[in-house]
């Protein structure tokens, strides 16, 4: 059994990945590190879990969660930067829900989160956890950045393109449209049930930090520099990200082709369902689950491709691809504890 | 492996247990019945299910379920009449989610459902599936009648005060709040998005059928007859039903002694989980499982108690008691396939 | 025109109450008080409130309002007790939407709210501003506790068959669903969208203050003590409260003369509307207007009536029913800026 | 007194025009046409008018109409088209809800509606009703094709840039977001509440027949002919619409510049509410309103405008506009009978 510690077991993403692990057939939750709970059984915090898993939360302390195999860090921005070295001090692997370790380059860091990174030298060891791109990366890393919920929606849905060389590089817009649950836990006006109930509204427009995670990782795939513009949106739904990705075309190609272009660079992929073509997905059809589901269509009078894909935000947009960064580094089958459908209902 | 036939698999009750069945470790699904979609992938109907569960509906014949050990039926009100006496003829046990075997009077049946009823010798047979009331006839029977949504969260709320005699059997008042879900599939106005989101709405007052399950068992328990008021209500959530249960006590009790009634009731069972004394069920802490939260408040003012339950309409309410009925049909743990939290996001 | 002070305008209730006087054709808004946004447009506040109200917020204080004809207060609880009394000292009339001035008696204030009155001698003055019940006296009143939200849709439901003597004063029970604006703005673990949509609860069991308003009324009506069980319950909707009412018959009497009693007790009330016998009302017939809509149901097995009220929290149950007030004690038409349909969708 | 037919008076975009209609102090309501629903009252079938409006539906016959000045057209899309002819040939003013009167070119309604026009000669002579753009032509047009609500939402969002020769014509992306009242009042699937709540999704992309009515009313203003992507989703909320439209700009401007180019187009309209600089619009602070907010980012980075735009689909989306329309022709204040704030609650 891989022992483990999930480090901010009471936020939104920390609480979904104690959900997750509790159902995993090779793990066991060995720290439940909490700092607002601790000495408080996480079956009084979430009730869900009585006669689950009833465990008291410890403070998220390194010494105790020293002897586990892997470390989960959901903390608050900041916190995370000052106990992950510690944790790989003591011979642990790190999976980080946090933005701190995403990065190929502490500049663009730095410019998108407007301060200095606390462990710089990390950077270059840390791997970009978006498991169906860095899967052999992921194999042997020590610590690893877990994606953002936009981002692994966004990269995914536009990547076929980028990486075929089809897709222009300019004029790339990404329009995502995501559930609550992805304001966190935290109390604010703006998840307020009155105010967000039969509301939307666009935010952050042109500044938000997952555009600089999307932009390194499609330049990486297209081999060239990409800056586009990525617009997040709050919708009034527990769950889910929608991402509506637009692209324009550079050559004349068919929707059979289109179609044929995402379903290969997907082949063989169990996390990721491209939709027939002429389907496209919906956020119910991923809510709980650990799938992206991806859909694409040819506008021909515009010479352009819209790709739409959904994921459940706390989900593969989190704990869940967490859980999958886990299996591959411990040389598990990466379905492992993940291979069931979302519920729809 | 137990073989197992779902007909009526793409109505919501069907899908929820053709979800539950599917990550059952004990349970392959042979038969996935659909007389509207037979012919038809139900990943295609349920996209949810893609990459999970991609077999495809046929029709619910009875020569095709005859090569499994059991049947699910969740067939519309009459159909599954005709087919059920064919099931047990073949050499099936069958869990029939519709509302015909679940009564001890075929009197009480045709007086509610206003009709005859069609076959009425097995009534004497079959067992009413609400596991921690009857699990040792459910061991032995052929035929069990699952229960009603709202009828197994209201009899486990009310059972424990009518056993061990401190309720008054008369003035027992029950006021349920149903999800959506409870509504089923079809389509009608009243579950328009538009017609019932921001609504609510009580419905079938002093006539609806679930009253005389809830009456025969309650009366059961009480070994005297009880008539009560049931009254249904729509509220805007998918999943959940909450019951608030008034009844009067025939004598001075504290707080402490009403807890320990409740306590003692249900003592070792794991999906009823009374809750500490002065905290109260949320449907979000069941949604998703097959618990029933139960807590109770002594209204010294009026020596009377209110007891509120807590369940997942579609899940202990219809698929999962389903579920765990099996289990204890075949010997199993009666957890197996069941032991997960709800969500709660 | 009349001067009106919204004193508390930023609450739920307040800006409801600003909406209302904004439409209202004899009214002139003076003041709109606001300890937390003084300074603040409200227009910033609230911003559907641009190009049709962009008035400054300004300090709650008495001098301010003094220029005022009459003022609403919407104040935190406790703090409408010491603006009160100088408001009407500066000859203003007074709606109060707090708890303070609702009680004939002093010590069944004291007793529900756990602490000393600090102007009890208003009491005897104050009247309650159930306009259905209390007209003659509004008229004359200077100041006027407005009531509760609950309260409201819980006395109307009941009063008919009080008023007659047909119900048993024993064993009346009223359930309770509001939605969330009733809990007001501010924020709180229990208002988080994430926690509370796809979410219903009880609370307050036995214990909530709303049941001693009800009572006090209640008795009133009946010419003799009542005591009651009041339980509310949280659900997942932004405006509505639906009470459903059971009370014992204490003779036989048939659908017709049930249905009747009630017809005949609101003959001639614009704001109460009785449904045809047979329907029940639904909280978005309500929703936006200053409606009542009460139905009525014989159960003739239990020879009990359930009644089902449905009204908004915040019109009916608070600025609508201040607006009403308002109307009665200037000579106004009651219904005036107050006839519109509420919006369903 | 304008009197008025409303014809298709109990779809969603009637209704909500036969309530606004019913608060306007110049308007008479004298025919409720409904084919479904002759010879009911409308309380019964939208039991909010109880009270307010209790007239009878009638059959929509053109013969009972012909008393009246005006009528509104909210028919099945094809039904308007036989009755409006008749309705004009009776002396009738027109304002028509459907689809069918928004061209100036034929071949295009054609084109996107893939089948012939009925009445190719009334094209020439209507009217498009989005009346901050053609009010001169509005107030002596007997035929008014009032807009489509994503279409009002679109236009409006990008109208100043291409105005003022900003904004390249290549490349615009709209990305919209509906609530489900845009679906209108007929039962499908994906209007049922289980499968609408919470869940989101895109549709019709890249063909929505609203496309082409933006194109031409963009390409208008442009002065030359503009193509763009438009791609309608639907979220889980009843009311509103927010477009996110994406714009190259083809020279540097600051963004204060361009704030004031938005603020300079729309000076002096009552219904448009530009945003202050670095804020945007939000759905609740126009539902139940007529009012379009709009508010715009620049994106340096990418030399990019983004602007975002929300209104109420079946107010100014629908209902709303059509009653501005009228006040237009008939010479009224525009603002009469709208001039109120959405609830926001």
């Amino acid at each position: 059994m891989i022992k483990a510690a999930v480090l901010g077991a009471t936020g939104y993403a920390g609480i979904e990945l104690v959900r997750l692990l509790s159902n995993h057939p090779e793990v066991s939750v060995e720290l439940l590190g909490s700092k607002s709970f601790a000495g408080q059984k996480i079956s009084d915090i979430y009730q869900n879990f009585r006669h689950i898993l009833e465990s008291e939360c410890a403070e998220a302390d390194v010494e105790a969660a020293a002897k586990c195999d892997i470390a989960f860090t959901a903390l608050p921005h900041g916190a995370s930067k000052t106990v992950i070295p510690a944790l790989l001090d003591a011979g642990l692997k790190v999976i980080d829900l946090s933005g701190d370790y995403r990065y190929d380059d502490v500049k663009v860091y730095e410019k998108w989160y407007n301060e200095p990174h606390s462990s710089p030298e990390l950077l270059s060891e840390s791997v970009y956890g978006l498991c169906e791109l860095h899967r052999d990366k992921i194999k042997s890393a020590r610590l690893i950045g877990n994606p953002g919920c936009y981002t692994t929606c966004s990269i995914l849905g536009a990547a076929p393109l980028l990486a075929v060389g089809v897709a222009d590089d300019k004029n790339i817009i990404i329009d995502a449209k995501s559930g609550v649950t992805g304001a966190g836990r935290s109390l604010s006006m703006q998840t307020h049930f009155c105010e967000c109930t039969e509301n939307s509204k666009a935010y952050k427009v042109a500044t938000h930090r997952h555009t600089s995670e999307i932009e390194q990782e499609l330049s990486n795939i297209a081999g060239k520099p990409i800056m586009l513009s990525f617009t997040p949106h709050l919708i009034p739904q527990k769950r889910g990200i929608l991402s509506t990705i637009y692209m324009n075309l550079n050559k004349k190609i068919t929707a059979d082709e289109l179609q044929k272009i995402y379903e290969d660079y997907f082949d063989g992929e169990f996390f990721v369902r491209v939709m027939p073509k002429g389907e496209l997905p919906e956020t119910k059809h991923v809510a709980g689950s650990n799938f992206v589901d991806i859909g694409v269509v040819l506008d021909e009078r515009l010479n352009r491709a819209v790709a739409v894909s959904a994921l459940d935000n706390i989900v593969k947009g989190a704990a869940g691809q967490a859980v999958q960064n886990m299996n591959i580094l411990f040389g598990l089958d990466e379905k492992t504890g993940l291979d069931f459908a979302g519920y729809y209902l």
